[in-house]
């Protein structure tokens, strides 16, 4: 019989949390022992796990003795703090924040995509910004076959990313409005009203002008690919949606590849899905990624403003490609690789 | 005492036929007759003009006996059937629907941008789509100092921009979600759901892949800034918004210009504003474009992925900026320059 491992999940009451909850509960990771953990807010808070109630802990640093593997996904600060201690008591961390995803001891892993990195980790390995995660893991074959030299991306991403506050927020906003069109609704978490509009703003702004989150699409892409010559521009907008993220992405390649070739390239690759006959109708919009494993790419053309140029459109569940799912494939692959 | 002049509007119960309405009302537009026309299925309605209640005729040939100056906005067929007979009759035709516009016997005017290509008319004057008219504004004036190579543009654009209809299945598809994330919602103007979705198809698609609403954004851009070697890669996509429409805009031009001189230069031009402190917070999003004749322009920077580059964000009421100022400003500037 194969081995079974201590698991937790710090962040159980978040959305992410619950997802990685599903994720491994749908793959039937070898799980010995289970134990949710969250912070002072919600510990304390009932969940169910494979059918099992757990009462959910307060994390601390002894929560993580005797534990293998830990998923973590309550905030940078809870990581910072508890990631070391994890390591220090055995646990190897794959931590979805942003705190260790540039640290050059951490391998920031898409597994799809750069799984052979895992290999070189102290104990932590960081799992990308969900925006950049679906984003390489579609342009991962194309890269491979012809390389990229630059990207522009522009992003409709889900209030499901900020988190589940932020989707109470949207729907009591678009409650408000639905009632009154003019009636003054509650901003908190969002830097602006998101119900019927669109905020050029996700994290904070850097002295360039660019904001973190776009940063990180920039510098996030660079590790994943181990490549620091692929140039990104970045510009990343809320839209009002519940779950998914969707990104519009201009490249040029290396060299010439037809749209034909790339559709053929990225439907073969691992959780990349193409619905492109727009004839048909068919591309991808956020409502049909929602619970999907796969990352969904559309509209894929040959760019008419430059030599060697792709256009494409792609979607996915921010909450478990870019989050949960990820995660769970990197213990996985350790799992697989010998590593754990 | 200075002249005045007998006006129509066709399509007069739309969206933008309303707010070509509100604008004349505004301006003060030198009005002798009024007459608002449209189609057989709102014709009988009434609508009201500077106090007075009209009851809206049915637009035919004859309509346009004595009539001087015609906004037309009741779509492509009305205006390609009826835009002739009116010039036969003598009426100077303004219009805001897609026919027209790559017309080489057409003018397709921004007045702050080609008003002096207006004088080449030869009765029928274009307005451009609205997604391109707000960026080609806001591009004028980096256009003139700098020059512009290429632009890659991903729009968020609002369903007022599809008409009253696109705005009625938005909030009726938002109220059934929100009672029931499970409705079954009734999809008759936009392509696919679009309350808490987004969808990257606007218009129908082209051979080459891109759809008739980006083409549109590459040929008018060229015959606007008279300049065929403008090279364009457009995105448009549909965004659960009422009014205004967005775009994420990169561009590289021949020369290298600062952020700080491009919000210079775009703050000095007619009808620009810059909304740009993000570290106050201070951007333009949907809501804070509605009813404003000015266009937006926020989140510039240079690019970090090329020389010579930037990035900005463009905000306009696709209702007054894309279609109704600019045909009244068209009008106007007729009126000036002593063409009509």
């Amino acid at each position: 019989m194969s081995k079974k491992y201590n698991v937790c999940v710090l962040g159980a009451t978040g959305m992410v949390g619950k997802e990685m909850m599903r994720v491994l509960e749908e793959r039937n990771f070898p799980i010995n022992k289970f134990l949710p953990l969250a912070s002072e807010r919600t510990a304390g808070t009932k969940v169910t796990f494979q059918g099992k109630e757990y009462t959910v802990e307060l994390a601390e640093p002894k929560s993580f003795e005797g534990i293998e593997i830990g998923l973590f996904s309550a905030g940078a600060k809870p990581s910072a703090a508890l990631a070391p201690e994890a390591v220090k008591r055995g646990c190897v961390v794959i931590d979805n924040t942003s705190h260790f995803r540039m640290d050059p001891n951490v391998p920031l892993i898409v597994p799809e995509v750069n799984g052979h990195a895992i290999k070189n980790h102290k104990g932590i390995i960081a799992n990308p910004n969900c925006s950049t995660a679906q984003m390489v893991l579609a342009l991962k074959p194309i890269y491979d076959a012809v390389g990229i030299e630059r990207i522009v991306v522009s992003t409709y991403q889900s209030v499901s990313g900020w988190g589940k506050e932020a989707v109470g927020e949207l729907l009591n906003q678009s409650r408000a409005l639905l009632a009154d069109p003019n009636a003054k609704v509650e901003v908190k978490c969002i830097f602006k009203r998101i119900a019927f509009n669109v905020v050029p703003q996700i994290d904070q702004f850097t002295d360039n002008g660019y904001t973190k989150e776009e940063m990180k699409m920039v510098n996030e892409t660079q590790k994943i690919f181990e490549d620091d010559t692929i140039k990104v521009s970045a510009t990343t907008v809320r839209v009002p949606v519940i779950i998914g993220h969707s990104e519009s992405v201009n490249i040029k390649t290396k060299k010439k590849i037809s749209a034909s070739e790339a559709r053929r390239l990225m439907g073969s690759f691992a959780d990349v899905k193409v619905m492109d006959d727009p004839g048909k109708g068919i591309y991808p919009t956020p409502i049909d990624c929602v619970g999907k494993n796969e990352t969904l790419v559309g509209r894929v053309r040959e760019d008419i403003s430059q030599e060697n140029g792709l256009d494409m459109w792609i979607v996915s569940d921010n909450l478990r490609r870019g989050a949960a799912l990820n995660a769970v494939l990197i213990a996985e692959r350790m799992i697989a690789d010998g590593l754990i």
